[in-house]
Protein backbone atom coordinates (compact mmCIF):
# COMPACT_ATOMS: atom_id res chain seq x y z
CA UNK A 1 0.00 0.00 0.00
CA UNK A 2 0.51 3.53 -0.41
CA UNK A 3 2.11 5.29 2.70
CA UNK A 4 2.92 8.82 3.69
CA UNK A 5 4.31 9.42 7.39
CA UNK A 6 3.51 12.92 8.77
CA UNK A 7 6.20 13.88 10.51
CA UNK A 8 6.93 16.38 13.82
CA UNK A 9 10.69 17.12 13.37
CA UNK A 10 10.14 18.80 16.54
CA UNK A 11 11.69 22.56 17.15
CA UNK A 12 13.99 22.64 14.85
CA UNK A 13 17.53 21.41 15.76
CA UNK A 14 18.34 18.04 14.76
CA UNK A 15 18.75 16.36 18.04
CA UNK A 16 15.46 17.24 19.06
CA UNK A 17 13.37 15.05 16.93
CA UNK A 18 12.41 11.42 17.68
CA UNK A 19 15.01 8.43 16.68
CA UNK A 20 11.39 6.99 14.96
CA UNK A 21 11.24 10.60 12.60
CA UNK A 22 14.50 10.23 12.04
CA UNK A 23 14.46 6.76 10.83
CA UNK A 24 11.33 7.77 8.78
CA UNK A 25 12.67 10.21 7.09
CA UNK A 26 16.16 8.12 6.58
CA UNK A 27 14.11 5.29 4.80
CA UNK A 28 11.50 7.46 2.79
CA UNK A 29 12.13 8.43 -0.70
CA UNK A 30 10.66 11.77 -0.63
CA UNK A 31 10.49 15.00 1.53
CA UNK A 32 7.43 17.60 1.20
CA UNK A 33 7.42 20.21 3.58
CA UNK A 34 7.03 24.06 3.83
CA UNK A 35 10.48 25.58 2.58
CA UNK A 36 11.71 26.59 6.00
CA UNK A 37 11.50 23.25 7.41
CA UNK A 38 12.93 21.49 4.64
CA UNK A 39 16.11 23.59 4.62
CA UNK A 40 16.22 22.62 8.56
CA UNK A 41 16.53 19.29 7.72
CA UNK A 42 17.98 18.68 4.60
CA UNK A 43 21.70 18.41 5.39
CA UNK A 44 20.77 15.23 7.76
CA UNK A 45 18.98 13.14 4.70
CA UNK A 46 21.26 13.40 1.80
CA UNK A 47 20.18 11.45 -1.55
CA UNK A 48 16.42 12.21 -0.74
CA UNK A 49 13.80 14.46 -3.56
CA UNK A 50 13.16 17.09 -1.15
CA UNK A 51 9.67 19.08 -2.53
CA UNK A 52 8.30 22.73 -1.14
CA UNK A 53 5.51 24.55 -1.47
CA UNK A 54 5.45 28.24 0.40
CA UNK A 55 3.21 29.41 3.61
CA UNK A 56 -0.60 29.70 2.82
CA UNK A 57 -0.37 26.54 -0.09
CA UNK A 58 -0.97 23.76 2.97
CA UNK A 59 -3.91 21.77 0.68
CA UNK A 60 -1.71 22.21 -2.27
CA UNK A 61 1.16 20.62 -0.59
CA UNK A 62 -1.18 17.95 0.86
CA UNK A 63 -1.82 17.34 -2.83
CA UNK A 64 1.46 16.87 -3.97
CA UNK A 65 2.44 14.86 -1.10
CA UNK A 66 -0.70 12.11 -1.78
CA UNK A 67 -0.09 12.94 -5.91
CA UNK A 68 3.45 11.78 -5.24
CA UNK A 69 2.37 8.46 -2.85
CA UNK A 70 -0.21 7.84 -5.75
CA UNK A 71 3.36 7.22 -7.47
CA UNK A 72 4.41 4.09 -5.47
CA UNK A 73 6.90 6.78 -3.58
CA UNK A 74 7.11 6.25 0.09
CA UNK A 75 5.99 10.33 1.37
CA UNK A 76 7.40 12.24 4.45
CA UNK A 77 5.65 15.11 5.10
CA UNK A 78 7.17 17.37 7.72
CA UNK A 79 6.00 19.43 9.93
CA UNK A 80 7.93 21.77 12.48
CA UNK A 81 7.05 20.97 16.00
CA UNK A 82 4.28 18.42 16.65
CA UNK A 83 2.41 17.07 13.15
CA UNK A 84 -0.61 17.28 14.87
CA UNK A 85 -0.45 20.80 16.94
CA UNK A 86 -1.70 23.25 14.53
CA UNK A 87 0.47 21.10 12.21
CA UNK A 88 -0.57 19.13 8.90
CA UNK A 89 -2.38 15.52 10.31
CA UNK A 90 -5.64 17.33 9.98
CA UNK A 91 -5.40 18.41 6.73
CA UNK A 92 -4.05 15.17 5.35
CA UNK A 93 -6.85 12.87 7.14
CA UNK A 94 -9.17 15.47 5.38
CA UNK A 95 -8.11 15.78 1.90
CA UNK A 96 -6.90 11.64 2.25
CA UNK A 97 -10.54 10.83 1.84
CA UNK A 98 -10.00 11.81 -1.73
CA UNK A 99 -7.35 8.87 -1.53
CA UNK A 100 -8.51 5.63 0.13
CA UNK A 101 -5.20 3.90 -1.60
CA UNK A 102 -2.89 5.78 0.41
CA UNK A 103 -2.48 5.38 4.36
CA UNK A 104 -1.48 7.62 6.74
CA UNK A 105 0.80 7.28 9.96
CA UNK A 106 1.54 10.63 11.75
CA UNK A 107 5.10 10.22 13.62
CA UNK A 108 4.90 12.60 16.94
CA UNK A 109 7.34 15.44 17.26
CA UNK A 110 8.01 18.00 20.31
CA UNK A 111 5.62 20.84 19.93
CA UNK A 112 6.41 24.76 20.65
CA UNK A 113 4.82 24.68 23.95
CA UNK A 114 6.89 21.10 25.29
CA UNK A 115 10.37 22.45 23.61
CA UNK A 116 9.82 26.00 25.27
CA UNK A 117 8.59 25.13 28.46
CA UNK A 118 12.06 23.20 28.61
CA UNK A 119 14.09 26.61 27.90
CA UNK A 120 11.88 28.24 30.69
CA UNK A 121 11.80 26.14 33.51
CA UNK A 122 9.18 24.29 33.93
CA UNK A 123 5.82 26.04 33.24
CA UNK A 124 3.82 23.60 32.43
CA UNK A 125 3.57 21.33 35.56
CA UNK A 126 -0.02 21.22 35.87
CA UNK A 127 -3.11 22.03 33.75
CA UNK A 128 -2.68 24.33 30.67
CA UNK A 129 -4.25 25.67 27.60
CA UNK A 130 -2.71 26.22 24.00
CA UNK A 131 -4.42 29.19 21.99
CA UNK A 132 -3.04 30.51 18.80
CA UNK A 133 -3.85 34.11 18.38
CA UNK A 134 -3.79 34.09 15.06
CA UNK A 135 -7.19 34.90 13.41
CA UNK A 136 -6.78 34.00 9.83
CA UNK A 137 -9.03 30.96 10.35
CA UNK A 138 -10.76 31.29 13.91
CA UNK A 139 -12.90 34.56 14.85
CA UNK A 140 -11.28 37.05 17.37
CA UNK A 141 -14.37 36.94 19.33
CA UNK A 142 -13.74 33.13 19.95
CA UNK A 143 -10.04 33.95 20.59
CA UNK A 144 -11.21 36.12 23.18
CA UNK A 145 -13.67 34.17 24.88
CA UNK A 146 -10.39 31.35 25.58
CA UNK A 147 -8.35 33.73 26.95
CA UNK A 148 -10.93 35.43 29.46
CA UNK A 149 -12.17 31.32 30.31
CA UNK A 150 -8.81 30.14 30.64
CA UNK A 151 -7.79 32.37 32.79
CA UNK A 152 -10.48 32.35 34.63
CA UNK A 153 -10.03 28.94 34.93
CA UNK A 154 -6.39 29.98 36.20
CA UNK A 155 -5.22 27.61 34.11
CA UNK A 156 -1.21 27.80 32.19
CA UNK A 157 -1.27 29.86 29.16
CA UNK A 158 1.01 28.73 26.19
CA UNK A 159 0.47 31.08 23.01
CA UNK A 160 1.10 30.31 19.43
CA UNK A 161 1.42 33.11 17.29
CA UNK A 162 1.08 35.46 19.33
CA UNK A 163 2.02 38.45 16.77
CA UNK A 164 2.94 39.28 12.94
CA UNK A 165 2.84 42.37 10.53
CA UNK A 166 -0.58 42.57 10.73
CA UNK A 167 -1.40 41.78 14.09
CA UNK A 168 1.51 43.81 15.97
CA UNK A 169 -1.27 44.94 19.08
CA UNK A 170 -2.73 40.98 19.48
CA UNK A 171 -0.43 40.23 22.21
CA UNK A 172 -1.00 43.38 24.26
CA UNK A 173 -4.57 42.85 23.36
CA UNK A 174 -4.88 39.63 24.84
CA UNK A 175 -2.62 40.53 27.66
CA UNK A 176 -5.44 42.52 28.89
CA UNK A 177 -7.88 40.39 27.84
CA UNK A 178 -5.96 37.80 30.57
CA UNK A 179 -5.01 40.63 33.29
CA UNK A 180 -9.50 40.05 33.92
CA UNK A 181 -9.01 36.93 35.81
CA UNK A 182 -4.69 36.96 36.57
CA UNK A 183 -2.93 38.85 38.82
CA UNK A 184 -0.82 41.54 36.60
CA UNK A 185 2.47 40.39 39.09
CA UNK A 186 1.67 36.71 37.10
CA UNK A 187 4.81 35.18 36.58
CA UNK A 188 5.46 34.60 32.15
CA UNK A 189 7.72 34.25 29.61
CA UNK A 190 8.76 34.43 26.37
CA UNK A 191 10.96 31.97 23.94
CA UNK A 192 12.05 32.84 20.72
CA UNK A 193 14.07 30.50 17.97
CA UNK A 194 13.24 27.12 19.98
CA UNK A 195 16.02 24.31 19.32
CA UNK A 196 17.60 26.89 16.70
CA UNK A 197 20.09 29.53 16.60
CA UNK A 198 19.92 32.45 19.14
CA UNK A 199 17.40 30.64 21.45
CA UNK A 200 16.62 32.44 24.21
CA UNK A 201 14.41 32.47 27.14
CA UNK A 202 13.19 35.51 29.20
CA UNK A 203 11.12 35.45 32.91
CA UNK A 204 8.78 38.39 33.04
CA UNK A 205 5.71 39.71 34.83
CA UNK A 206 2.16 39.36 33.05
CA UNK A 207 2.61 43.26 33.29
CA UNK A 208 5.62 43.26 31.80
CA UNK A 209 4.40 41.30 29.05
CA UNK A 210 1.96 43.66 28.04
CA UNK A 211 4.43 46.22 26.95
CA UNK A 212 6.66 43.61 25.16
CA UNK A 213 6.67 43.90 21.36
CA UNK A 214 7.15 39.68 20.17
CA UNK A 215 7.86 38.26 16.64
CA UNK A 216 6.40 35.31 14.91
CA UNK A 217 9.21 33.12 16.21
CA UNK A 218 8.32 33.56 19.85
CA UNK A 219 6.35 31.49 21.78
CA UNK A 220 4.60 32.79 25.22
CA UNK A 221 3.76 31.17 28.56
CA UNK A 222 1.51 32.80 30.84
CA UNK A 223 1.80 31.03 34.63
CA UNK A 224 -1.07 30.25 36.60
CA UNK A 225 -1.91 31.62 40.37
CA UNK A 226 0.74 29.53 42.00
CA UNK A 227 3.81 29.67 39.24
CA UNK A 228 7.02 30.98 40.72
CA UNK A 229 10.23 32.49 39.61
CA UNK A 230 12.68 30.25 40.91
CA UNK A 231 15.88 31.82 40.63
CA UNK A 232 14.70 32.99 36.71
CA UNK A 233 13.38 30.03 35.75
CA UNK A 234 9.29 30.15 35.51
CA UNK A 235 8.25 26.93 37.91
CA UNK A 236 4.78 25.73 38.19
CA UNK A 237 4.21 23.63 41.53
CA UNK A 238 2.33 20.27 41.07
CA UNK A 239 -0.48 21.64 42.55
CA UNK A 240 -2.45 23.73 44.98
CA UNK A 241 -1.67 22.05 48.41
CA UNK A 242 2.32 21.62 50.08
CA UNK A 243 4.31 19.56 47.61
CA UNK B 1 29.54 21.75 37.34
CA UNK B 2 27.84 18.99 38.66
CA UNK B 3 24.77 18.42 36.60
CA UNK B 4 21.35 16.61 36.23
CA UNK B 5 19.53 16.18 33.12
CA UNK B 6 15.72 16.19 33.70
CA UNK B 7 14.85 13.73 30.60
CA UNK B 8 11.21 13.01 29.69
CA UNK B 9 11.96 9.40 27.73
CA UNK B 10 8.25 10.00 25.49
CA UNK B 11 5.50 7.63 25.86
CA UNK B 12 7.28 3.95 26.13
CA UNK B 13 8.47 2.69 22.60
CA UNK B 14 12.42 3.18 22.42
CA UNK B 15 12.42 5.15 19.19
CA UNK B 16 9.48 7.89 20.10
CA UNK B 17 12.69 9.33 22.55
CA UNK B 18 14.24 11.76 21.01
CA UNK B 19 17.81 11.53 19.98
CA UNK B 20 18.81 14.41 22.72
CA UNK B 21 17.18 12.30 25.22
CA UNK B 22 19.19 8.79 24.20
CA UNK B 23 22.30 10.60 23.70
CA UNK B 24 22.16 12.24 27.38
CA UNK B 25 20.98 8.10 28.45
CA UNK B 26 24.06 6.81 26.99
CA UNK B 27 26.48 9.78 28.10
CA UNK B 28 25.78 9.60 31.59
CA UNK B 29 26.55 7.91 34.93
CA UNK B 30 23.14 7.20 36.82
CA UNK B 31 19.89 6.83 35.50
CA UNK B 32 16.94 7.81 38.56
CA UNK B 33 13.40 7.09 37.82
CA UNK B 34 10.22 5.65 38.63
CA UNK B 35 10.54 1.88 38.85
CA UNK B 36 7.87 1.42 36.14
CA UNK B 37 9.37 3.92 33.89
CA UNK B 38 13.48 2.41 34.55
CA UNK B 39 12.41 -0.62 33.49
CA UNK B 40 11.14 0.78 29.99
CA UNK B 41 14.43 1.94 29.44
CA UNK B 42 17.35 -0.34 31.05
CA UNK B 43 17.47 -2.49 29.04
CA UNK B 44 18.78 0.32 25.98
CA UNK B 45 21.33 1.66 28.04
CA UNK B 46 23.74 -1.37 29.68
CA UNK B 47 26.56 -0.29 31.78
CA UNK B 48 24.46 2.31 33.27
CA UNK B 49 23.77 2.71 37.60
CA UNK B 50 20.20 2.75 37.67
CA UNK B 51 18.45 3.88 41.36
CA UNK B 52 14.32 3.72 41.65
CA UNK B 53 12.13 4.97 44.05
CA UNK B 54 8.26 4.19 43.99
CA UNK B 55 5.31 6.15 43.17
CA UNK B 56 4.57 9.02 45.49
CA UNK B 57 8.11 9.11 46.92
CA UNK B 58 9.06 12.23 44.22
CA UNK B 59 10.64 14.50 46.61
CA UNK B 60 12.97 11.81 48.05
CA UNK B 61 13.30 10.86 43.99
CA UNK B 62 14.42 14.61 43.68
CA UNK B 63 16.63 14.34 46.61
CA UNK B 64 18.57 10.91 45.81
CA UNK B 65 19.14 12.91 42.35
CA UNK B 66 20.96 15.98 43.74
CA UNK B 67 22.69 13.59 46.44
CA UNK B 68 24.12 11.70 43.48
CA UNK B 69 25.35 14.26 41.67
CA UNK B 70 27.44 15.99 44.28
CA UNK B 71 29.42 12.94 44.56
CA UNK B 72 30.68 14.40 40.82
CA UNK B 73 28.14 12.11 38.82
CA UNK B 74 26.31 13.02 35.86
CA UNK B 75 22.89 11.74 36.44
CA UNK B 76 19.98 11.47 34.92
CA UNK B 77 16.27 11.92 36.18
CA UNK B 78 13.85 10.29 33.60
CA UNK B 79 9.95 11.00 33.54
CA UNK B 80 7.37 9.49 31.63
CA UNK B 81 6.83 11.84 28.29
CA UNK B 82 7.52 14.88 28.55
CA UNK B 83 9.74 16.28 31.68
CA UNK B 84 8.07 19.32 32.15
CA UNK B 85 3.69 18.07 31.59
CA UNK B 86 3.03 16.83 35.37
CA UNK B 87 6.48 15.56 34.91
CA UNK B 88 9.32 16.21 37.69
CA UNK B 89 10.90 19.26 36.11
CA UNK B 90 9.18 21.32 38.71
CA UNK B 91 9.83 19.68 41.78
CA UNK B 92 13.96 19.93 40.61
CA UNK B 93 13.85 23.65 40.24
CA UNK B 94 12.08 23.73 43.92
CA UNK B 95 14.56 21.53 45.49
CA UNK B 96 17.41 22.41 43.60
CA UNK B 97 17.06 25.91 45.09
CA UNK B 98 19.18 23.74 48.09
CA UNK B 99 21.61 22.19 45.71
CA UNK B 100 23.33 25.81 44.26
CA UNK B 101 26.36 23.48 42.66
CA UNK B 102 24.00 21.07 40.37
CA UNK B 103 23.15 22.48 37.20
CA UNK B 104 19.65 21.42 35.83
CA UNK B 105 19.02 20.95 32.10
CA UNK B 106 15.32 19.86 30.80
CA UNK B 107 15.65 17.34 27.73
CA UNK B 108 11.94 17.34 26.72
CA UNK B 109 9.53 14.05 24.95
CA UNK B 110 6.51 13.52 23.80
CA UNK B 111 3.65 13.87 26.40
CA UNK B 112 0.79 11.46 26.15
CA UNK B 113 -1.49 14.19 24.74
CA UNK B 114 0.15 14.58 21.60
CA UNK B 115 1.60 10.97 21.32
CA UNK B 116 -2.10 9.85 21.91
CA UNK B 117 -3.34 12.21 19.75
CA UNK B 118 -1.13 10.48 16.51
CA UNK B 119 -2.45 7.78 17.27
CA UNK B 120 -6.20 8.67 17.15
CA UNK B 121 -5.46 10.72 13.96
CA UNK B 122 -5.26 14.57 14.57
CA UNK B 123 -7.59 15.84 17.67
CA UNK B 124 -5.51 18.67 18.88
CA UNK B 125 -4.95 20.46 15.58
CA UNK B 126 -6.62 23.38 16.99
CA UNK B 127 -6.46 25.34 20.35
CA UNK B 128 -6.95 22.49 23.54
CA UNK B 129 -6.36 21.94 26.73
CA UNK B 130 -4.97 19.60 29.06
CA UNK B 131 -6.45 18.55 32.51
CA UNK B 132 -5.87 15.94 35.54
CA UNK B 133 -8.78 14.54 36.92
CA UNK B 134 -6.42 13.80 39.98
CA UNK B 135 -7.70 15.58 43.16
CA UNK B 136 -4.19 14.43 45.25
CA UNK B 137 -2.91 17.47 44.79
CA UNK B 138 -5.46 19.58 43.61
CA UNK B 139 -9.17 20.24 44.95
CA UNK B 140 -11.61 18.85 42.50
CA UNK B 141 -13.58 22.56 42.51
CA UNK B 142 -10.83 23.81 40.39
CA UNK B 143 -10.62 20.66 38.29
CA UNK B 144 -14.89 21.44 37.86
CA UNK B 145 -14.22 24.98 36.92
CA UNK B 146 -11.74 24.21 34.10
CA UNK B 147 -13.74 21.47 32.81
CA UNK B 148 -16.57 23.73 32.77
CA UNK B 149 -14.63 26.65 31.43
CA UNK B 150 -12.73 24.61 28.92
CA UNK B 151 -16.17 23.76 27.42
CA UNK B 152 -17.94 27.09 27.45
CA UNK B 153 -15.15 28.13 25.43
CA UNK B 154 -14.90 25.06 22.74
CA UNK B 155 -11.41 24.06 22.69
CA UNK B 156 -10.59 20.55 22.48
CA UNK B 157 -9.86 18.83 25.93
CA UNK B 158 -7.06 16.07 26.56
CA UNK B 159 -7.51 14.53 30.36
CA UNK B 160 -4.77 12.50 32.23
CA UNK B 161 -5.15 10.97 34.87
CA UNK B 162 -8.88 9.87 33.70
CA UNK B 163 -9.45 7.20 36.83
CA UNK B 164 -8.32 5.42 39.65
CA UNK B 165 -9.28 2.64 41.66
CA UNK B 166 -10.42 5.43 44.30
CA UNK B 167 -11.66 8.20 41.61
CA UNK B 168 -13.64 5.20 39.38
CA UNK B 169 -16.77 7.44 38.65
CA UNK B 170 -14.43 10.34 38.13
CA UNK B 171 -14.39 10.31 34.14
CA UNK B 172 -18.45 9.82 34.16
CA UNK B 173 -18.82 13.34 36.43
CA UNK B 174 -16.34 15.12 34.17
CA UNK B 175 -18.31 13.64 31.29
CA UNK B 176 -21.95 14.90 32.51
CA UNK B 177 -20.09 18.76 33.35
CA UNK B 178 -18.63 18.74 30.05
CA UNK B 179 -21.82 18.11 28.83
CA UNK B 180 -23.49 21.05 30.68
CA UNK B 181 -21.67 23.55 26.88
CA UNK B 182 -20.64 20.36 24.20
CA UNK B 183 -22.89 18.32 22.76
CA UNK B 184 -23.43 14.52 23.64
CA UNK B 185 -22.25 13.65 20.08
CA UNK B 186 -19.01 15.58 20.00
CA UNK B 187 -16.56 13.25 18.67
CA UNK B 188 -13.90 11.88 21.27
CA UNK B 189 -11.41 9.21 22.03
CA UNK B 190 -9.63 6.67 24.30
CA UNK B 191 -6.08 5.78 23.68
CA UNK B 192 -4.61 2.76 26.30
CA UNK B 193 -0.92 2.20 26.20
CA UNK B 194 0.61 4.80 24.23
CA UNK B 195 3.65 3.76 22.61
CA UNK B 196 3.88 0.42 24.52
CA UNK B 197 2.28 -3.28 23.83
CA UNK B 198 -1.42 -3.17 23.64
CA UNK B 199 -1.44 0.27 21.77
CA UNK B 200 -4.82 0.80 21.06
CA UNK B 201 -7.25 3.99 19.91
CA UNK B 202 -11.10 4.20 20.24
CA UNK B 203 -13.57 7.00 18.39
CA UNK B 204 -16.64 7.31 19.98
CA UNK B 205 -18.92 10.53 21.05
CA UNK B 206 -19.12 12.45 24.06
CA UNK B 207 -22.01 10.09 25.57
CA UNK B 208 -20.75 6.96 24.96
CA UNK B 209 -17.73 8.27 26.85
CA UNK B 210 -19.61 9.28 29.93
CA UNK B 211 -20.33 5.53 30.14
CA UNK B 212 -16.83 4.02 29.22
CA UNK B 213 -14.88 2.70 32.01
CA UNK B 214 -11.02 3.76 31.43
CA UNK B 215 -7.88 2.71 33.46
CA UNK B 216 -5.11 4.57 34.70
CA UNK B 217 -3.42 3.74 31.22
CA UNK B 218 -5.26 5.51 29.49
CA UNK B 219 -5.79 9.57 27.78
CA UNK B 220 -9.00 11.10 26.56
CA UNK B 221 -9.55 13.04 24.44
CA UNK B 222 -12.62 15.32 23.93
CA UNK B 223 -12.68 17.18 20.34
CA UNK B 224 -14.35 20.63 20.23
CA UNK B 225 -17.49 21.59 18.36
CA UNK B 226 -15.96 21.47 14.67
CA UNK B 227 -14.18 17.93 15.41
CA UNK B 228 -15.11 15.39 12.77
CA UNK B 229 -15.04 11.42 12.68
CA UNK B 230 -13.28 10.78 9.37
CA UNK B 231 -13.07 7.18 8.30
CA UNK B 232 -12.42 6.23 11.97
CA UNK B 233 -9.96 9.30 12.78
CA UNK B 234 -10.76 11.65 15.50
CA UNK B 235 -9.92 15.55 13.29
CA UNK B 236 -10.19 18.86 14.45
CA UNK B 237 -10.30 21.49 11.26
CA UNK B 238 -7.79 24.05 11.38
CA UNK B 239 -10.29 26.51 12.16
CA UNK B 240 -13.90 28.07 11.97
CA UNK B 241 -13.41 29.12 7.95
CA UNK B 242 -13.76 26.55 5.19
CA UNK B 243 -10.68 24.72 4.59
Amino acid sequence: MNKIYVVGIGPGEYEQMTIKAANVLKSCDTIIGYTVYVKLVEEYFPGKEFLTTPMKKEVDRCVLAFEEAMKGKTVAMICSGDAGVYGMSGLMYEIGTRYPDVEIEVVCGVTAAIGGAGVLGAPLIHDFCVISLSDLLTPWEKIEKRLLSASEADLSIVLYNPSSKKRHDYLQKACDLMMQFKSPDTVCGTVVNIGREGQSGTVMTLKELRDTQVDMFTTVFIGNSQTKNVNGKMVTPRGYKNV
